[in-house]
């Protein structure tokens, strides 16, 4: 009997041979940054310290080729974070991926027959 | 500049409504179930609790169309455990699916551009 409510789900992330480097939090993480121009305003929203936001900014900006994120420091209210244009590419690239991966469950959740 | 190291990974499952039915490590506890006829070896070999063993088992065979599992009590050295058809049949199902994943994430390991 196959049940119309299985279906396939999982999660992917993109690494290098240290372990992970961008996935599905890393890049929420990037877009909330890009919009609020705060690492720390995009850590709390996303509900993590500013430390492990600031962690999780330094490790892209150290593994990928160049920085994501450039932070401009000082000035009223903090300093502001800015995603560059290798951070907005590494955006676009995790989610052309993860939609890729998307269809693949859709279409193998259909199949499924347990 | 695009490093050869950078690879997509990730993990899927099988779940129904409730949550994960069947993934990589239930997968491999009814493999291992299935060579030795235990599932007290097969979480040992796992280096799980015989209870947490057990309550995957139990968990499959009642989310399942059938159960998976079936137990023999007693006898020497403890009851024997015997993987069903519907369970060798979710083992195949998994393990194709799981091909595919690789498949997938083989393929679009080759195109990151980071």
């Amino acid at each position: 009997m196959s049940s119309s409510k299985i279906k396939l789900n999982g999660r992917i992330w993109i690494e290098n041979a240290d372990g992970p480097m961008l996935g599905p939090g890393r890049v929420e993480l990037l877009e909330r940054i890009q919009q609020s121009g705060s690492i720390r305003q995009a850590a709390m929203q996303m509900g993590m310290s500013y430390r492990q936001a600031w962690q999780l900014v330094d490790h892209m900006n150290v593994n990928l080729a160049d920085p994501v994120v450039i932070s401009h420091r000082g000035g009223k209210g903090g300093g502001k974070a800015e995603v560059t244009a290798t951070g907005q590419k590494a955006i676009a690239e995790f989610k052309r991926i993860h939609q890729l991966f998307h269809d693949f469950m859709d279409q193998h959740s259909k199949e499924i027959d347990l």
